[in-house]
């Protein structure tokens, strides 16, 4: 049997009441290397108390600490209750090839998917990581959270994230999924191409099958709670990268109305957290239906 | 007759239904070098409409864009219907002596104060830059604000610049005065020392006089609207670098109550944004107060 890995503890931030906690582990997931991640703990959780845990999942360049300072989520976190965890978007130190040569691809591009490529997948398993060992670490760690009551969220490469793993979750591990500016289609965008040529043998295909939510949404049957929010002034969204209407489509042919899948588009919003922040308060609630229920 | 320098549009980013403009310009204050500022007009100002401004002054190291990012103060500004007005830190590039040595002092760390020390007088002009220069570009500009209706507040060293500053301003520039964490009584800890000593002919005794909060308090006799909120786990309170207690005392003594000046001690808080984002909207909403009256 393996023994999980010891939490460290970086940093405690108080905020609203609540601790903003810095926790760094040797990652099985990630090939034994270091990585660090922030959990952000509302007042009301106490060692008689566990609390139900949202997580939200950064975008590519994007650290732990993100979604942290500048997402403007903990106010209606610390209100509502709920957990925070925010994960690295990668693996840091593997010396994986071509990991460093661009913004896109490698260091800060894990993608939320695990690589089958030999030359990946010993350390680029972020979906792994997420979805199993994180809630394993933290759960050895005896921290008050209620893994029963999971939802996750995203932004971007991060919203991505949010939506394939809660679609291609068998085992209805997260209540609800929502996303800011997810790549919502990433077998037909560049970001999605290059991460999927990247790390899987199989390339775009396996890609598409496994790890794309406009796929996974037409194949998929069972009631959901999605909420996407993109702005029409985001710059990516222009670019073709995002194709959330992809998305849209697919979920209404599925049959899915706007109660199931909701997806709104902001006039003049942009890529950035000055975007995130604005609807930030209305996804923590969103979710605090479902994790509260 | 000096024309006024124009501002060039680096960015925008729709942020709370309102915007938050970059702009640079050449500065005159700071010795005809490139600053750069972020402008936040909630979404009720107009061409036709002016609204009151707050100014944020920020902390040792930071830039203009610690407080926009991370200081969660946009939203509350929206809905007050208040801009917000964050500035640099320092000149940037000036080339003075030891500017770069050190985090406490020269780049990012200006201290809201004019040199005089001719080494450092050509470029570090804080108060200027702060007090005179921005209204002036600004306004010029075209831009919809109101000048009659300004308030100041800032975060540590940018406390100290937002509280000296109010108490300086024999021309009331400014309706009321906040600061998280301040530098409260410089001529008394290092950091207030060494800036002294670095940019003021006279030193110590030069910035006592001019620049040290709690010695313009004693002098002070005019009605005054004051918050300060500090955290007990905050290591440079700790470490006595800002002394508010200082403060306190000498307000009580020349004569101000907790309604003119009310400074609140909050258990556990630290130094950093997350406490800033915690009192945030208490700030917003103090200086509405007084900017809509």
């Amino acid at each position: 049997m393996s023994t999980v890995p010891t939490l460290e503890k970086v940093s405690v931030n108080k905020s609203f009441e609540g601790e903003l906690i810095k926790y760094k582990f040797k990652s099985v997931a990630l090939g034994n290397l270091d990585t660090q991640f922030n959990l952000y703990l509302p007042p009301n959780a106490t060692e008689h108390k566990k609390v139900p845990i949202l997580i939200y999942l950064a975008g590519l360049t994007c650290t732990e600490d993100n979604g942290a300072q500048k997402g403007n989520f903990l106010k209606t976190a610390s209100a509502e209750g709920i957990a925070l965890l925010f994960p690295d978007t990668s693996p840091r130190g593997a010396g994986a090839p071509n990991e460093t040569d661009s913004w896109d691809f490698g260091v800060g591009a894990g993608f939320y998917l695990n690589a089958t490529k030999p030359e990946y997948s010993k350390n680029y398993n972020m979906l792994t990581h997420v979805t199993a060992e994180l809630p394993q670490v933290i759960e050895a760690a005896g921290l008050p959270i209620d893994w029963s009551r999971q939802s996750i969220f995203g932004h971007s490469m991060g919203g991505h994230g949010a939506l394939t793993i809660y679609l291609a979750s068998t085992t209805k591990q997260f209540r609800s999924a929502s996303a800011f500016a997810p790549i919502s289609n990433p077998s037909k965008c560049p970001w999605g191409e290059k991460a999927f040529n990247g790390y899987l043998q199989g390339g775009v295909e396996e890609g598409k099958q496994r790890y794309d939510a406009t796929e996974l949404i037409t194949k998929h049957s069972d009631p959901v709670h999605i909420l996407i929010d993109y702005g029409t002034g985001d710059n990516f969204y222009k670019q073709g990268q995002l194709l959330p209407e992809n998305f849209l489509t697919a979920a209404r042919n599925a049959g899915y109305d706007e109660v199931q899948i909701r997806v709104r588009s902001h006039e003049g919003y942009d890529h950035s957290y000055y975007f995130i922040s604005t609807f930030a308060s209305d996804h923590i609630h969103f979710h605090a239906n479902f994790l509260k229920a």
